[in-house]
């Protein structure tokens, strides 16, 4: 246990700790510490920041992906790859994708000024992104094999005030909770909107039929249970392929089931239409490149897109809906909603049909990358 | 005035016409026209389309710049280029930044079944993308001399029943309600969001704080005057320097006026901040990219982030909100909302200031662009 830095030996950036992290940022000046090339991630804290002994890196599907291309995918070129960005960046950012994962451990320090709520001791999972995350590997990541998106590994990361961040409940395997925490902002988010339209609906009128693209993965099966439970009275879940299909019928999560391909606007919006659409709210799960057009055209008019794909086009969101005429209001997936965890966690302990999809994705994948993405490509 | 196409000679991609122009995308099959490779520019038109003849192409300003850059920008080379394109793509769909334009031309023949209420001899612009247009030109540009985004043309272009087209007004000069027509979406949903906002206050609390990132810009001057008519308590119009904000000050568009870098996410939250915000409504007109994180910060728990920049990358919005805990919405700037023309029209005409901003923005260039972009990064 180290001491609070000292005040007279500030961080380069900052001569105050930032909740932001600002203080951390060594270049370029200014930026938000996700948009910076380089942090600083020395042990020593500031007042209001944690510091986390890591246990484990889940690495962003993405990013897993082209590293394991890029380097041919053995122990150890990624050993080396990780490393070499985490030395380079002060954090693990993969520089192709951006992106970055999450990380769990186990609470070593906490600042006085910490806003956080946690205390030593406490085994956690950070459900702000790697990206941002101040970090420092000591192990070498010797134990891993180089073919998991989940790296066992010795070292230290930093959480500043508003990282947010989510003891692991006692009741549920430590990976199934961090497989739900990994994408609890796509319920939260989408029971937000679906409970909107319900409320703003004419008395007497059905509940809001609600479109999931990607339904049987993770971030897609929560986001139907989060729909079903906010009033919605159609769940339409849309898969690719049948044995998708198999599964999402075998969890109970959907109305109606779609098999369509999700780049295919024509397609898929016949699909959703003759399933009971248009959609008063779609939601993209689907993390492929090209869906916008299908969400768009699959929604009816004063309806809303939600998109959580990190593949997602802002280009192509916001010129497809134009050139459609096409009056929905589409919103780019925040990550972050106040109670989202909770949320995801209660959906994971009250609906055994979504908690046998994760139970299932675990097993396969061996697995809990920080999107609900890759089980659309399997 | 041709015939329409006889059934018997359907377009490869479809045997019937569709409000989006589906049978006209040549490959890859099955995609929407925006996302198409190549359409069939052909004359003829199914029942319910439009042809114009045109007579003006305005090119979209990233297209140009990146014309302008790629061939050194001689008459000779920008006509062989823009001719390139649109034979072999039967679109000005520039291949490098995706984007297109709009255009403006007479109506020629109109299909049985148009619903877009178009007559023969109509002077029009188009709302929708050239990059979704399908287009011919006939006199290989010879009045171009390569050096403005207005480029004279003569040939033909197609309307689909969806493509939203606008009688240009009789009362105003045509170059002028091009502009505004060209940018009208950000008004429209300015307005949509401010006044939602300001109808689900609190009673007796004063109206919304709307911020709007380049103020002085074509897109940001109608916002900051729509934000005002649907109820915002305080405009701040943020600039990049003095002789914006010397304009923006001329034309009374704003209550507050802040000079900061829209891509300093510290500097320009905490100018904002200072202003008398956060925002309830930040509005994102500055084309340049990296301006994400400051819009987040400096819009209010609760409130809404409108993004309209083209430049705006998803990713670092998504990641962005949820590394700062920031509970926003964020909107994807859809450029059509029903009545956006009209409402953009009226604002022009009511706002002396907003066209004294638009009178110099057109004098400065020549030109009008399809964003509203150029003019912050004079």
């Amino acid at each position: 246990m180290t001491a609070p830095l000292p005040r007279t030996d500030p961080a380069p950036a900052a001569r105050e700790g930032s909740p932001l992290g600002l203080h951390r940022v060594l270049e370029p000046a200014g930026v938000l510490p996700q948009a910076a090339r380089r942090l600083d991630p020395r042990p020593e804290i500031w007042p209001d920041e944690v510091r986390v002994a890591v246990r484990r890196l889940n690495l962003d599907a993405a990013s897993f992906r082209q590293l394991s291309e890029a380097t041919g995918g053995t122990a150890e070129a990624m050993r080396a790859a990780v490393l070499e960005i985490v030395a380079d960046r002060g954090k693990m950012q993969n520089p192709v994708t951006g992106s970055g994962g999450m990380l769990t451990g186990v609470v070593d320090e906490v600042g006085p000024a910490s806003p956080l709520g946690l205390q030593p001791g406490d085994q956690i999972a950070t459900l702000v992104s790697l990206s941002l995350t101040p970090l420092v590997i000591t192990d070498g990541l010797a134990g891993w094999d180089g073919r998991s998106e989940q790296v066992p590994c010795a070292g230290h990361a930093i959480l500043f005030g508003r990282s947010i961040a989510a003891v692991l409940p006692a009741d549920l395997p430590a990976e199934l909770a961090l497989a739900v925490m990994d994408v609890c902002g796509a319920p939260a988010l989408t029971h937000r909107v679906v409970a909107g339209h319900a409320a703003s609906a004419r008395p007497g009128s059905a509940g809001p039929v609600v479109a999931v693209l990607g339904a049987a993965g993770k971030s897609g099966s929560l986001s139907a249970a989060a729909a079903r439970r906010a009033g919605a009275s159609t769940v339409i879940g849309v898969v690719p392929f049948q044995a998708e299909a198999d599964l999402l019928a075998g969890a109970g999560l959907a109305d109606e089931i779609v098999i369509a391909d999700a780049r295919d606007p024509v397609g898929v919006s016949g699909a959703i239409e003759a399933a009971g659409g248009p959609a008063d709210v779609t939601v993209v799960c689907v993390d492929v490149p090209g869906c916008e057009g299908g969400a768009i055209l699959a929604t009816a008019p004063g309806g809303t897109v939600i998109f959580f794909s990190m593949a997602t086009s802002f280009t192509a969101a916001a010129l497809g809906a134009e050139g459609a005429a096409a009056d929905v209001t589409m919103l780019v997936g925040n990550g972050y909603v106040p109670g989202h965890a909770q949320l995801a966690l209660d959906l994971i302990r009250a609906e055994p049909g979504v908690r046998a999809l994760f139970d299932r994705r675990i097993d396969e994948t061996g697995s809990a990358g920080e999107t609900g993405s890759a089980e659309a490509k399997e």
